[in-house]
């Protein structure tokens, strides 16, 4: 098990699904950083269950408690362990799939490999670990914030529905004003219409969030492993049902070529800039201060409202039926836990490159 | 700077490309492994500048030594290290690029971050690098032997021109046959043509690198960070030029119903399997004993025999001039660059499962 | 800040004295460990403050709950979190400290460095946060249970009153019969009246703890730099107080000559056994079989019931009073923290000890 | 294996006593440090063997070369790589201890860790990998001139031959005059008798070097883990010999009351500084800007002149007899390598230290 992320600015979660609690511990922050509590609370709003007709209807409170690591206000430069306990653990009825593997779930993989797990729920596997990274995205969005840099995701695709326009021909303030978290206001209707059916017939569609990091410094980034954009790849294939990272022109610009793709340098008063942005925002594996920019594949939620055909702990064949609340496509509640990880990365970036020079 | 990767099978590689030397250090390569060197040669031949008429026309001979590890053919379980001198440093005049940054290079970042950079070829940010890395990829693969786990890549897209056939339906034994790598004969010889014609423009282009890793056991992958697949994106994002990864159904599955998309569980003989593998042989993040499958971008290769704006070290406007011998398309050298990382991490991951259990 | 130790076998530790809660996650025990609460709950009470007239009279309970990394009685190979909150954070007076640097305490230090400190009890600097790591050990111990591997610790020196007999010549089943924890029982009486003796002077005293660990199997350190006594004194030395680490012969030895100090091979049964044991049970860095053992030197506690010169945040010239109730010598309640460090490295490096051979 | 040291200027050393090499990677080293090459030459004459009568007559010259990481007299913030080949690699005859274990060698533990290992010279376990240590302490050292801070070692005790003085009476720049590397003259011809009397009695015996850092700013210091006293702790005890360490009052100062212990604070023009340094110049594991002083205890050299009982790989009673050339006491040779280990603890540390506030 590998469950701390970053190398100076590192977080380690811990809990499961239906255990007693979750919760993150941040080792690194620097100290001077104003822990906005409420700014935490509002993120976390924005990952928790339950919120529109187009996500699980589950009811997870979610409220957490800072037991260290803050002093009137402040990060003090020591563990910041944030806590979140699960009150309603109700001891539902879980022997229905105690024993089985559910298809695309990560209960065989579990099983084999730790001999042991915690069935309820999906225990550990389950997505409702990200709430720990969004609170402490939440952290370092606010560290991010002395530096003037700002993380904004959004759906930019459900199933087949596809936001073909640029980010930079969208307006970002209006992701937050309908329940798919989508900029374009039409596009978002067809796609809430669209899960909404899919939620009909007890199935699941999968969906891309894309994610523009604006205001980043040139120079983060620590190759030649830790390019920036490995790192922020590393960081989003670790979040629950994602199949795919791709940053600047990404899987289409293969297709470019040389003299296309390249972007060219010119001085912008004081700063030198690209005329176009292929790249990304990164050259090299470090940041160029142009706008990071990046997509991430998220699959289908593997729980559906039906019967598979799967196996059980002693090997016999079985049928998990489907049951519970879950959510028909993950991508709407995926956007703040995208930017958490995008925001973690830079947090961490941001100090390494303290360490380029003399 | 962060030039190692892997936890406990890890490498830290050295070197510019015009410097005296570069290497790898492997730490952490159990003892008892057979180090064939005639294979690591191979390896690297695959890798080496200078194959074909679509490689780049550069001479290096990439003549390794093995100073440490290795002790009557067999590694002893310290750290082995492999050096590779540069024995064409001729002091080429590198006086044109000195001071410019070359458009969509690493020039500019590596100024900024660290004030200093040795512009010959490159320095750190060539993909001479992986020269190294292809070495203890080799390594790594004559470990996995023992496990009886086999890595093939194969190029399955040259600009516009792209494989869509499944890799299970290819005969991978053929992909060494031509020199793009690629299993489809006839495709391949569309691509050879492509890449061909790019070249005579005086341009490049980008590709697509897959990837099949067989008889991988279940069980391998650290969540909640280091899921396997997350790991293996880290991989391939720390290639130069690798503008995007996937794995299993990847961008397109987002489009799938999770009815279709989820890979039902069955019993074969003592096994169990699925049906389908959408999952790409991970599911929660560790391995299921189906085959690994994942695809890589590759952009076009950043140096075009073209003029090109941009600015010098001053932030005056300059123009920089195509010069050298260069690959019009990076993704046939970049097979064994691709099955080195992906080696990489399988060996450290197989190390690691070891203290799963009790 | 670096708040994690171990590098399979990890813990991570967070908390501060007068905050909401501390505790430590535990990344990397093992699935299948039989987790036994009642044994953490009597190793906690161990250290516990108010435990006798020779440590500090103030109450904390250091009621525990796992939060997370267990289920039906075992470990399943998650994080393991262990939270214990702060029930009695009544707002004590600290105006009195709360801007003045107490000689040979960390005020001056974490301010200097951070810009900011929690000064109520200390902080983070406080020895409370080893209650965290007896609670991590404990668990460790279990672990080392199932390898029959124990570790046995004792005061073996309270200021100038000093334990000369070998830990061969002692039967440290007595070290608890005690509230001084020395395994000679007259001795012990001595201690225990200089220790009251030092507390009426209203004055503090240090101490030396030793400890053994017996059925250690050959093979774990891992040179060159995580020799396995390296990382016992790192854990050793990172706990509050302690001065000096030595093992084996240790200072002493230098005197000697190697004629002497060079322990001879035989063989016993199946077993190579060396005839004497100067090398503390360790060669080259890795374990041999024999008992490893080693002792650790504590600097008398920096609280004392006197007036101190000091200065205070800006600068100015001030007295600091003593005040509290505070460990007139620490090494009683310092022996189950010197077990819980050494207890966590065995564990780490059994498993590291799986990765050696193919 | 573990041959990585250092969190951010981490150095990986690699290399058997009698390979083709070994060598050592320095990975973060900021940008801009000037690479002088012969201070790094300098450095290793102190190291190197057949210097004196006292020391091992084997001849080994240690010629160096950088590979990478410096251009232009600089580092250039990528890996520094520096090789050391084996000229004098003769194959001499090893038949005599090849399956044999040498009493207090690493023979038999390695042989059990490995299942294989190489004999020649003690392989890997041979101090003849400090080489590698103090190249890259070199540049740390020229790393830490820009911050004016120095270190000083010094043999302080051999065999039974003690230096009582404190440090801060002697004149430091003595100690290189005599080949003991005692600065107190008059000491240093009795250590030096004492030291060539065991010499013609085939034997060895042990040492102390002591070492003083001035010039450390306050601040450095990682708690709770990375407590400056225990990376310093760390680091000494992975030197090839070492059975102790301590620092400020050490093991003597367990006898002393708090009240004499304590460093009381004042003023001293802008400097908060203390009256007495007990502390050793770190407090709370932080330095405090006080010189810091530590002790490293080195047992007698394993490789006597005389015969020795012992086993062999079969299990069967042997006898290993002394043959070659080997150091009578390994102290005069270790102050270098002393040096070189704590400034890579400085130069680290003095980089983390960039990561505390906001």
């Amino acid at each position: 098990m590998r469950n701390t992320f970053g190398r100076v600015f590192a977080i380690t979660t811990f809990g499961e699904s239906h255990g007693k609690g979750l919760g993150v511990i941040i080792d690194g922050c620097p100290a001077g950083v104003e822990i906005d509590e409420d700014f935490i609370r509002s993120e976390m709003q924005r990952r928790k269950p339950g919120q529109s007709k187009i996500t699980t209807q589950r009811k997870e409170e979610d409220e957490f408690q800072i037991l260290s690591g803050v002093f009137e206000g402040k990060s003090t430069g020591t563990p910041i362990s944030i806590v979140i306990l699960n009150t309603d653990q109700k001891s539902k009825d879980y022997s229905h799939i105690a024993d089985k593997f559910r298809p695309s779930h990560a209960d065989y993989t579990y099983h084999h490999k730790f001999g042991v797990r915690d069935y309820r729920g999906g225990g550990r596997s389950s997505a409702r670990e990200t709430a720990a990274r969004v609170a402490a995205g939440a952290v370092a969005k606010l560290m991010l914030r002395s530096f003037g840099v700002t993380v904004q995701a959004y759906v930019s695709q459900a199933g087949p529905i596809k936001l073909e326009k640029h980010y930079s021909e969208l307006d970002l303030t209006l992701t937050e004003r309908n329940i798919v978290r989508c900029p374009d206001p039409e596009l978002a209707e067809k796609m809430i219409a669209y899960i909404d059916e899919i939620r009909k017939d007890r199935d699941t569609v999968g969906g891309v969030v894309s994610c523009v990091a604006a205001g980043v410094p040139p120079g983060l980034g620590e190759p030649v492993f830790d390019r920036l954009h490995a790192a922020l790849g590393h960081a989003m294939l670790s979040i629950n049902a994602v199949k795919g990272f791709e940053y600047g022109s990404g899987f289409e610009g293969v297709q470019m070529r040389g003299s296309e793709h390249n972007d060219a340098f010119y001085k912008e008063g004081d700063r030198i800039r690209t005329r176009t942005n292929h790249s990304g925002g990164i050259q090299g594996g470090i940041s160029n201060g142009e706008d990071i920019y990046f997509r991430v594949a998220f699959k289908p939620v593997a729980t559906i409202m039906q019967d598979q055909e799967s196996v059980n702990e002693a090997g016999e064949s079985t049928v998990v039926s489907g049951k519970g609340r879950h959510d028909p496509c993950v991508v709407p509640r995926a956007v703040p836990i995208v930017e958490a990880m995008c925001a973690l990365v830079l947090a961490d970036f941001l100090l390494l490159n303290r360490l380029s020079k003399l």
